[in-house]
């Protein structure tokens, strides 16, 4: 008996943690498909406007195994397939193959149109993971004497993955949990019924008991007067009931709503209550932040909720309308998430879904200024999560995307939107898109600045200093072309070669957080622009963003601050339950709701909305990493003007704590090495550690992985 | 009445024919990814090892219409749809739309990840064809004041069709129809049945009233040797029954074969009888010949049932093993096509699957000269159809395709494999595949004329320059880098830089039918190469298709036809019953079956053994089209020993007639203006036509559509 369990035990020892697996991009790809097709306006389905790519319908996966004994693997598939040993087909469809000891190779070749081939291969040692190898493209044959090809020039990626451990959950059934949430209140009139929900959510809308014969519409609201509106709620449901026995109705497609109103058009149906199915992505808050200013704690506690809303599949651009993955807001997402959840696969699949697939025929979503967001999306992933592997294998793609921009250049070798090309850069009145944009240009010499880093790490080093020449060429004309001494500022743009007249912030916030201007360029850019009301105002959270950002960057935290205080305090003050995807505080009432034309056209739960959990992260409990992955980081806590801070920055291992009072620091590392950067008026004190002196009152300490230390300073 | 019938009729004049519609090329890549598929190696799936692609998923079909009169139009779709009238989208998921009258634009957008979007639309004078345009990308956002984009970027086509015209049957349940056959003859053993069926075919097995518990194995052979050896059959089922009440039982899987063996493994399973299910593509035979020679009668008989076995869904190669697509096959079978079929959507649908989509990532099947032959064949289609419509559909992929090329050019410019590429040539023992090939420049220069005519089509005049340089560049160099004065041909190859001492037939076939040669040498290579013993023989119907084409071109006419007596006759005299893949008549008994080193690999149904179909047609009944669509043509019948012959040749618009005896000719016109050449030692009579003396015998006679002539010459 113990011998037995002793065997056992040693077997379950050695069982290794299989994985489904797929060529990498593809299952994400096809999941971006589904998510943004399942868009409706108004009950219709409302597809995107680019191009959708689709995964790979033949792949071939692979590994090599050297075995001390025998097993059999037991291998499940999505699609068609066949299994080889040592390059020979096994007979018959099985699904389970006798591996003798020994070094061998085993293939598994699937098919599937529908969705992503994808395998999960078990065995006692051998098991499916992201080390098999995966080609769309084996280019293996026999020839007519039996020889097998050359196979040299064949390409493989490792293969991806995501937490898929289950034989019987494969890929293609994903959907995202979901929990039931009650209504807050119900409103019964004679043929309606208006329910709220308290606050923004999400989901499948549930009708308890629903029974009786006739036609039900339900209207979606984010705001009351959209559920009211049954001429201009952006989405509702038509039901057709014919049910003589109650039952729980739950409707088939997630929307975004505070607020329904269930209209009895016709006959005399009935349903007892109503409820919601929550649906959100299964990832963990690691980041936190508290302080001593109540109106700040809310802000930041809406804006994490506005970007869990927006969390899903991927990161979304907002809940109620397209629920399309969009470069500029992803991105913007990514940088949250990294003072948040810090969730790689919810970052790599985004990115991946935005890149999809060769050729490249248009822009990230069809917009110039979103491709470079792309690229420096990868940047910055590389820089907070040191993950080589992921531009190791998607520098192709990264390559094929920026041939398409280089291609595109004018005569000048700078980038202007072409015909088809969708320059966006801000929803911002009268806002000119014309010529060559300092902004695009600005955004151009930073993404190929990624493309040199990126080179580097996949080997390509003439690419490398290629990438890293063309850098430097637009990021010297960004500086030659539209500074304009006169204005201490980057004009917006050059139209038949020559400056225009208009300032507007965009490139010069970039600017300053790139870190591209002199100290002396960025004391001009900050009076003569940043803080200059004469230059036309954002009005959206997605540019405010960087507005903020860069008036952190130089170290204006109390006004900062207060900015946070009265725009997003200022959505709240309207009865915000998330953050909006613009906000104009000149605008009244109903005003604050329309958009595109349309009456409730606006989102108001948008990811965007969400930038404080990144300011308070970066700019007051101060951490960035330094080198990638947190190798190295700093640590430069601002109170600006609160009288205390604490919270939680997650890095790759594990949480860094930071405090802040006006008397003292407390911190924690958790991966890496870190320094602590602070001022202080007389000599500070910590018994943990050592605080160098580097002059004029400031301060320096090294903070080791997973040491504490406590410093007092005034 | 009578009113209620005229208004009926009066309706029914009106109605328009509509048809399901694609994108085009994606309902044709999606069928190839299901038949290639499809192939099974005992009983295992084995699929291509070149990259399959797939369908866009996700597209937008509109039209523009001007009414008269309002009309309701009905809409099918696989996939999910939305439908617009000038651009607003229509509420619900209806499949109708009332459409005004006055000038209307009405899109269908549809996404499907498992088969390709399409539609069918049929309204009184609105219906979907091939009118419509198509975009995977319409690039139509609306911005926040709810302004339409500019879409002067975007690129349509027109849809895709073929002969999908009712709403039930839509392109994604396509099957090829089938007829019951039942065998000839039964052999019941103790634990087996050997059926034959008299001779090759291809279908779905039928075994009739099988009942009983237990296992059963089909092997099925294209000789009774294959079908008989359990451990060596190519393919076979195994079936394992559980069935109390007798019953039908249709195999699901087709399969070639002449012979099957039913085994019973274990169990008392019984059946009564056995059929199959013959599978055919529903194309018209339009090609006919026969002559004095029953022999020559019975190869082309027999090569016409080997063509039509291998033209299913596509132009495969074979029946047996792979039934993939490969475009050098396909090649061949084009050209028979031209002279039996005439069936150009079997044409285009296969080199559109050929092709596939962008980016080219290998050669077409992964071999150089395959990639080569597909262009060519373009060039073909369109002096045989005229369709010019297909160029400049398909211009865009031929380019991406030479670019390919033209990326992988050596340092002379040359193209040679590199790795992953597979040169093939010919099955020919020991044939060199290194360095530079001669045959291979020869196919690029011929590929390069093709993209000059295709780039003159799409009318990108600078490219069509361009190709045409590079083409005569080429050509050039094939005479000034492989002529060899000594040797009187071109030489096979170069390594390093310079000539090696073989000579083979291909490339100096390939340049009298390109008509690249001059005059002399072309009578040196007659004599040094085509018509000498002492280089390598050839002993594949594919590439004897190229031998006895150059020696047709040539006048050699009664050489060749006792050629096809010996070489097709002579698989006639071993029993065949189709064309085979590979013959060598030097080899003996079963060393006939085997290929590939496998006993059975031989496939003994191979398109490429139908190349009598096009030899005779083109070089004895001697009908060339001259200009596009045969606007113009000649014939220049040769009897080549044959003391008579009649035979039809199709062209785009009806079948030219020839008939020719020694003394004979008659002759009706179908399609543009022919012209009839002929010699004669006396001078000839038409009563319906002047004939022309063009001196030393030579005579000609303007042959007019749909006229018929009778000629009496000596």
């Amino acid at each position: 008996m113990l011998l037995l369990l002793s065997i056992l035990l040693g077997q379950f020892a050695f069982a290794q943690k299989a994985t489904w697996i797929w060529y990498p991009g593809d299952f994400e790809i096809d999941l971006a498909n589904k998510m943004q097709n399942r868009r409706t306006d108004r009950n219709t389905f409302f597809p995107p406007f680019w191009k959708m790519d689709a995964h790979y319908v033949l792949m071939d996966f692979h590994t090599i195994v050297d075995l001390k004994e025998p097993e059999t693997i037991t291998v499940h598939a999505e699609g068609t397939f066949n299994l080889k040993l040592d390059g020979q087909a096994v007979e018959s469809w099985v699904h389970q193959l006798y591996v003798p000891a020994g070094k061998h190779k085993i293939n598994v070749k699937v098919w599937n149109e529908a969705s992503a081939p994808a395998i999960f291969v078990q065995g006692k040692t051998i098991v499916s993971d992201n080390s098999w190898l995966v080609t769309f493209e084996d280019k293996e044959w026999i020839d007519e004497s039996g020889k097998t090809s050359d196979i040299s020039a064949t390409k493989w990626l490792n293969a991806g993955s995501w937490n898929f451990n289950d034989p019987a959950q494969p890929p293609s059934k994903f959907k995202l949990p979901t929990r039931l949430i009650a209504a807050v209140s119900k409103t019964v009139n004679k043929n309606s019924t208006l329910v709220d929900f308290g606050k923004e959510t999400f989901g499948f809308l549930k009708l308890h008991n629903l029974k009786g014969i006739g036609d039900l519409v339900i209207y979606y609201g984010e705001s009351k007067e959209e559920a009211l509106s049954e001429t201009d709620a952006m989405t509702l449901d038509r039901l057709f009931i014919n049910q003589k026995e109650a039952k729980d109705s739950v409707m088939p497609l997630s929307k975004a709503f505070r607020y329904v109103n269930i209209v009895r058009e016709e006959g005399s149906v009935s349903f007892d209550d109503v409820s919601m199915l929550y649906e959100y992505a299964d990832v963990k808050q690691r980041g936190a932040f508290t302080c001593s200013d109540t109106l700040i704690n809310k802000i930041y506690d809406i804006s994490k909720y506005t970007l869990e809303l927006n969390t899903r599949e991927f990161f979304i651009d907002g809940i109620k309308r397209d629920r399309w993955v969009w470069s500029g807001d992803a991105y913007q997402s990514y940088l949250m998430n990294y003072y948040s959840y810090f969730d790689n696969p919810t970052v790599t699949r985004t990115m991946m879904a935005l890149r999809g697939k060769d050729p490249v025929t248009a822009h990230i979503n069809t917009i110039l200024d979103y491709t470079f967001y792309w690229f420096i999306s990868v940047y910055d992933y590389y820089l907070y999560t040191g993950d080589k592997k992921f531009i190791e294998q998607f520098y192709p793609r990264m390559q094929s995307m920026m041939d398409y921009c280089l291609s595109r250049r004018d005569k000048n070798g700078l980038m202007e939107g072409l015909s088809g090309d969708w320059t966006f850069i801000d929803w911002a009145a009268g806002l000119s898109k014309k010529g060559e944009i300092s902004f695009e240009q600005m955004l151009f010499a930073r993404s190929l600045e990624t493309m040199s880093l990126c080179a580097d790490i996949a080997n390509d080093k003439n690419n490398a200093e290629a990438y890293k020449k063309l850098a430097a060429d637009i990021k010297q004309k960004v500086f030659s072309l539209y500074w304009n001494d006169q204005k201490q500022a980057l004009v917006h743009s050059r139209v038949d070669g020559k400056q225009t007249e208009n300032v507007t912030r965009y490139a010069n916030m970039f600017g300053i957080f790139f870190n591209y201007f002199t100290e002396g360029q960025k004391q001009a850019v900050k009076q003569h622009v940043l803080l200059n009301d004469s230059i036309q105002k954002i009005t959206t959270p997605y540019m405010r963003f960087y507005e903020l950002e860069a008036l952190c960057a130089m170290g204006e935290q109390p006004y900062v601050l207060n900015q946070m205080k009265s725009y997003w305090g200022g959505m709240l003050n309207l009865g915000a339950t998330s953050f909006w995807e613009e906000y104009n505080p000149d605008k009244k009432g109903a005003e604050h709701l329309a958009m595109y034309g349309r009456k409730f056209g606006k989102s108001l739960c948008h990811a965007w909305g969400a930038s404080p959990i990144y300011l308070l992260g970066k700019y007051y409990l101060g951490v960035i990493p330094t080198k990638p992955g947190y190798e190295t980081y700093t640590v430069q806590p601002q109170l600006g003007g609160l009288q205390w801070m604490q919270g939680k920055v997650p890095t790759p291992d594990g949480d860094i704590d930071v405090y802040m009072s006006v008397k003292e620091i407390k911190i924690t590392g958790a991966c890496g090495t870190g320094t602590l950067l602070f001022k202080s008026k007389n000599k500070p004190v910590c018994k943990e550690g050592v605080i160098a002196d580097k002059g004029n009152g400031n301060y320096e300490l090294v903070i080791e992985k997973g040491k504490s230390y406590v410093v007092a300073y005034k």
